[in-house]
């Protein structure tokens, strides 16, 4: 049978589930890729499944998010990183030396391998024919500790691509063009899947540029052939050698077919504050800023730059522009200084900044209340630049530049002058440096985790009890969001490598008591919580699961779950019930004690049971939706002791 | 009469006193400076003050401190500076063009010039032949409004300089010897100069290094003649125009003879945490670092950078080290691209950051708890890095990058091969850009300043009561800090540009009451305090009496007051009393009224008068210590009412 990219990629890796559309399959994971804002939570729960050493071919760990040291905290955590690297086996790329996904592009990235990463662009190196997906924290952990990782079967998008993108027009306005046609849902539960002869005209980082953004149609992933320009590329890499070629069959099919004519597509850009709010430059033209931003990972390679450098050289940008820049990579940003793009950005009145991810993640380069901000960053969502209400637009380097110098949204094509054309560098910088490598297993053996004072490791969790006679301490309403369990923001987050400090806050906008009241049951058997529809809606951040169970949360029982939390609750042990009947919920008060025996064997016996009310003669009749996996994760009592238990007898 | 450099400059610049040590006398500003964190109130001082353009024959606007843009309020800030600028006819550099110091030197400093800045370093600029000196923003203010700047006549401590500096020795070397033969006191009341045969191995750039750091040592200013070496650097920045020679005259002497011979100079380095803790490098070699930092107005020179490169080129930092390299102006970071030490400095691994003061002032770059950091900034105060109990080392540019490679403390003279020489740029860049004009009168009229929502203008002051009857709101005890009239830190700065909302922090600390206290007082004819001895100690910061002035303050009766304090409360209006008689203050209580009628003519009339508290039949002796411009100053109800008139009659 032919098969596409994609499905060579997943019927190598399967290791459970069927290849049908829509239904679960377990893959295993080659490669794996952690950032520092979710990478210290993996490390401590690497640690607290007494993980030995990665399980992966491959395993980085990038320091480019938290990069902006104010106090000690930020410096601990990369401390601590560096530590868990060396402990772990794990390459290790430092504070400065760029993106994750350009840096693994540049030393790790292989054709014909999965990579999972705890960062939603981890899609971005499916340009090196790689089936690269974002994930959760814990499945990251899990996948380092040699797990599958599960996921619904995607369909396969193929979009085929025909002619050459016209002068003034890039990679970026090719899936701002997607991005204008098919919005910020058009690719969920897909994997793109690009081909055709239009492919020749795009290189290997042009081909990154386009997958990042694939995160933005919601897409599972996207693909790119391995073929000669990635053989290309890697050789400038100085690995050649892990190159393979990775081709669709001849006569492979798609689920959904595609097409687009790269020659008919125009500058776009994203207006605020939605990346799937695209219209042409033209149409917003004229419209003044207060900067021009030019980076991030949706815009990561030497001619984004250079491209750029060339059409500010010997100019100045206007009045009152923050022109910023940021690089990647530092092996990149040296190629820039060594052909003088650097002095020409410098020169034109450039900001030149740390390599990193910097102001596309709001760490940084704020703009000004109520001015415009333009940007090559892949996302705009409302307030993401760090400044309320903002105004954030998202274009190609080419629209960033020229706007730079007139000082108002300007399409490139209207500038006077030929399109410059960009050489790549003479001799590219390889900087083997951009990663440590992991240590040899006996050294690593003896690497101590190195924990400033801001973090804790996770602590030891109970098994599920077969006897639980548990007080519901929280009766709350629908819709209850994760930011209510357990808000982010600047004065939670900080503490996010820090368990025992972080569940101070968990439930804090509900009621202020349950923290204490919480930690009082952790030693009789905790607590329960009662909730209506939607429960734990919002953001998928697993703190709003392990912090109450931290403080002694063993059931939730509500009308019904929003999915992300669902899991996350299964993952750390607290048992998820909806009402077989909805009409129970009204029996049950905050104070009241729910009670079962012989819980472990209801719960693997069927999906439905029976709790009682102590000293009220009530039944209420519940329900769990565990698959068989998930049943014996959950009589472990969550997933840490899941792993750490199949270490010993596998 | 022969005289120094000096008294050449103060003769020159001299409106009232006499040039006797230790005197108050008034000298005329030719140029200011200002940064941005303490420019924005300098800025609305102007608006309060009316002022229409600035008197002085230059004044630039820096942004160089507050670059981290979380969120909308630095950004904001900068906005306002630049449109500030505009209004009053400053020069402007944009955030990111550099540290205030090495930029002003490059565009504007004149030998033969006095230069005032409201940042503390502003001495730097001494190395020009200039009289260069910081003070507080409402001196910069007075200055830019055309009034002269009043301080005591310094003693001239001459220092000759013999010799030259050994290999792997430099000015930073220098300058810590001094620190390490006299502390952190041993400049004060004093100008030092600098003269010699030593004088002719010094850049300029060295000499700024010395200047710079002259602030360590307590000193009013530090002047170094306009010699050749002066002429050659205005050359190569395009300004020989602006050079005079400014030389010592023969037999000219000086109040405290010294003698330095350099080369007898040895690798220095202070230790934790004062910039006098000075000690051999040799005697704490081998002790681990956690990070090297090039950069700061104390090392901003490109050889200080050049150097660093050349002895990490072709190496890379040790395993854990965070090397930091901040540039100090965009045009520096040119001639450092230009000549390839930037490649250098990131092939061995270095963070290039952003041109500004950062990780010198806390504003990034915070060491991790516990580490050791080696940095060429000019000050190592407890917890200046952002983090607390940090452990920040101070050296040459040389022992720093040595060090670097190594990753412990290492004199740079134990290093194999030669010491690098090195060049001066070829080519060197000269960029007028880093300096946005003065706009000309006519267009700078129309200009109307631009507030974010954090920013706001100074309400009007009223004049002096004739007549008081005022509760006393607060007594309080001996030793009452600025810090706890008015916090500084994170949670309160942030509003340093809006005054309503800094209020809100009032003696916070003291009593959670006194800002809804105090605010129903200000339509009442004010209020007053009472407290014990030494009133106001600590921070110079102006918001300590310019918030409870806006509060309705306007009588603070105390045994004694912090020097500094009391100028500040002279400035904004509030009438500073002591007791004649200390046992009074136990007659006083919390609610008392204090009344007195004919006020403003008592207070022009003596010293002493009385107050009564009413309805106790006391009378309360009290004392000023008002000079006749300070009587002027306080009857117009502070000194921006007071320039504003000598506008209309001057």
């Amino acid at each position: 049978m032919s098969l596409n990219i994609t499905q060579k990629l997943i019927k190598d890796h399967l290791v459970s589930g069927e290849m049908k559309p829509g239904t679960e399959i377990g893959l295993k994971i080659d490669q794996t890729l952690t950032q520092d804002a979710t990478g210290t939570l993996v490390m401590l729960e690497l640690e607290a499944m007494e993980l030995d050493q990665a399980k992966t071919e491959a395993s980085a760990q990038y320091v480019d998010h938290n990069l902006i040291q104010v106090d000690n905290k930020n410096p601990d955590d990369h401390l601590f990183l560096h530590s868990a690297t060396r402990r772990f086996g794990l390459y290790h790329s430092r504070p400065g030396n760029g993106v994750s996904h350009p840096v693994h592009m540049q030393r790790l990235a292989k054709p014909g391998k999965t990579l999972l990463g705890s960062d939603s662009h981890t899609c971005a190196n499916g340009c090196m024919g790689m089936l690269a997906m974002g994930a959760g924290g814990i499945d990251v952990a899990l996948a380092i500790a040699g797990e599958p990782f599960y996921v619904k079967m995607p369909e396969v998008w193929g979009i085929k691509l025909t002619g050459e993108l016209p002068d003034w027009v890039s990679a970026k306005d090719m899936i701002l063009e997607l991005l204008r046609r098919h919005d910020v849902k058009g690719g969920v539960g897909r994997v793109i899947e690009y081909y055709g002869p239009g492919l020749k005209h795009l290189s290997a980082m042009d081909r990154h540029v386009i997958a990042n953004m694939g995160a933005e149609l919601g897409a599972t992933g996207t693909v790119f052939p391995s073929d000669k320009e990635i053989k290309r590329y890697l050789k400038e890499q100085d690995r050649e050698d892990d190159w393979i070629e990775l081709l669709a069959d001849k006569n492979a099919t798609y689920d959904i077919n595609d097409e687009l004519n790269l020659a008919e597509i125009e500058p776009l850009i994203a207006k605020p504050s939605s990346p799937g709010n695209v219209v042409p430059v033209t149409e917003v033209a004229g419209t003044p800023i207060y900067q021009s931003y030019i980076g991030s990972s949706a815009n990561p390679g030497f001619r984004d730059f250079a491209i750029a450098a060339e059409i500010v050289k010997d100019s100045h940008v206007a009045d009152g522009v923050s022109f910023d820049i940021n690089p990647t990579s530092k092996q990149m940003l040296t190629d820039l200084v060594m052909e003088s793009h650097v002095a020409s950005l410098l020169q034109a009145g450039g900001r030149l900044h740390q390599a990193g991810c910097n102001g596309c993640i709001g760490m940084g380069q704020a703009p000004a209340s109520g001015r415009n901000s333009l940007r090559t960053t892949p996302r705009n969502f409302p307030g993401r630049s760090g400044t309320k209400e903002d105004s954030v637009y998202l274009c190609s380097p080419e629209t960033a530049a020229v706007s730079a110098l007139t000082g108002v949204i300007t399409d490139p094509r209207t500038v006077d002058g030929n399109f410059p054309k960009v050489k790549d560098p003479k001799n590219p910088t390889v900087d083997v440096n951009l990663l440590d490598k992991p240590l040899p297993y006996e050294e690593a053996k003896k690497v101590q985790l190195h924990k400033g004072p801001n973090i804790a490791s996770i602590p030891k969790m109970d098994e599920m009890s077969d006897q639980i006679e548990i007080p519901i301490l929280l009766k709350m309403g629908d819709n209850i969001s994760t930011d209510e369990i357990l808000a982010g923001g600047a004065r939670v987050l900080p503490f996010r490598s820090n368990l025992p400090e972080i569940s101070k806050f968990t439930f804090e906008i509900i009621d202020e008591t349950y923290y204490k009241r919480g930690k009082e049951t952790v030693e009789k058997g905790g607590h329960a919580v009662v909730g209506g529809f939607n429960y734990g809606q919002g953001s998928s951040r697993e703190h709003a699961a392990l912090a109450p169970r931290y403080l002694g949360l063993r059931v939730a029982l509500v009308k019904d779950f929003a999915r992300i939390h669902w899991q996350n609750l299964v993952n750390f042990g607290v048992l998820p019930l909806t009402f077989v009947n909805e009409e129970d919920y009204d029996l049950l008060e905050q104070g009241d004690i729910l009670e079962a025996s012989g819980l472990r064997s209801k719960v693997v016996a069927g999906n439905e049971f029976t709790l009682s009310v102590k000293g009220k003669n009530q039944l209420i009749k519940v329900r769990h939706a565990l698959s068989e996996r998930q049943i014996e994760i959950m009589l472990k009592g969550g997933i840490i002791n899941w792993v750490k238990d199949r270490k010993v007898k596998p």
